[in-house]
């Protein structure tokens, strides 16, 4: 398993609801975060505000451009319409990395409609864009950003981790559990398609049923057998 | 809620092992059901099995078409290569019915690999094909025939009840509960695609971690919010 020591996790979009939760909950567990964002100074400011919730100043505001350079695994939590963009703006650094695209093919105003692109999955897509040389994992599209932020707690939603190459969906699974979450092998990067499309149908839980966390849980397969997610310190 | 009563339940493609095994948990719970095949001696046999399981003669066998034409609501588990031409052979006794499509869109030998249609959605589809005076609703594409057959027990895998009229969600979500499920109204039929994606994502998870009944949950939704599913008779 990665420890924190040896891990520099970057995050472009990280000034976002999603980014941010995720950041938080990875300094916790000690990880050094790199908050990355298109702007420096909307980067900066995520951090700080961060840090004061941590209490100690882990987190590091940096450009996008900044964060998947310097860091050793790398993880995008951007609108669908920046997707392919972003990536390409930082294609060079991401080769031989594993990179965690958390991208949902959202389509506004119908947002708790599937509207999946017309080549199945956009995170697949993605990895056909950027080529075998970077590994590709996709992970997190189901968990809410209202439970990232409450970071002390566990997550009641598992995460789905899709990839073509096992070992960095390994590392994807350990870096969720240190997050408070169960993660489990969903399959190749195409099995991406469903926890894209299972992301508009859980807003349409939330409206139907007037909430604000709906998730999932896989059933049928004992928490024995997947890493023990830990209480986030 | 819809009574024993007033619905006559018939399966098209019922000697399957997911036809089965919903025949068998609705049989169970009093309604009348029509367990249809191409083949009527396969449909027969079926029912003649069923019914010594039940220790009463509730499952008629007949053919897809009779199945179609007698009952009020119209439910199929064919195979993805059969479903147009089921659906097809049947389509003037679908008129004015709710007609719960089960369908995975599932291509051998891949299965636990998503390939849904270009279109998104095969069930989807088949609403488009068939017209809006057919009121198609996805459901049950996750849940394991391993668990539908042992048709005591309540089916720990939540049913996503995909469809654009509410009323039939309404009345597929009792059927549902009348089986032992916990069934939740999932938006309109284009989010089928999230249910029939996740189904190759199951068989994967069951692949991977040796296991033969993965299931979801959906979790953050109060189970005082849904019909409250009974232990099976």
């Amino acid at each position: 398993m990665s420890t924190a020591e040896d891990l520099v996790i970057g995050i472009l979009g990280g000034s976002g609801h999603e980014g941010s939760g995720l950041a938080l909950r990875w300094a916790k567990a000690g990880y050094k975060v790199l908050l990355g964002s298109r702007s420096v100074e909307r980067a900066l400011e995520a951090a700080v505000e961060l840090n004061a919730r941590l209490e100690r100043p882990t987190i590091i505001g940096v450009t996008n451009r900044a964060a998947a350079e310097q860091a050793s695994i790398v993880v995008m939590t951007v609108p669908f319409s920046a997707q392919r963009s972003t990536a390409e703006s930082v294609q060079d650094f991401l080769q031989g990395k594993v990179f965690i695209d958390v991208t949902v093919p959202l389509v506004p105003p119908k947002v708790a409609r599937v509207q999946l692109p017309a080549a199945g999955s956009a995170v697949a897509s993605l990895q056909e864009m950027l080529g075998e040389k970077v590994k590709v994992v996709s992970a997190f599209q189901n968990i809410s950003a209202h439970l990232l932020a409450d970071a002390d707690k566990p997550i009641d939603c598992d995460v789905l981790v899709c990839g073509d190459d096992k070992e960095a969906r390994d590392q994807v699974i350990d870096l969720a559990a240190a997050a408070g979450m169960r993660a489990l092998h969903a399959g190749p990067i195409a099995n991406s398609a469903a926890a894209e499309a299972l992301t508009s149908v859980l807003i349409s839980l939330n409206q139907r049923y007037k909430v604000n966390t709906a998730g999932i849980q896989i059933t049928g397969i004992p928490h024995a057998m997947t890493p023990e997610f830990v209480a986030v310190r």
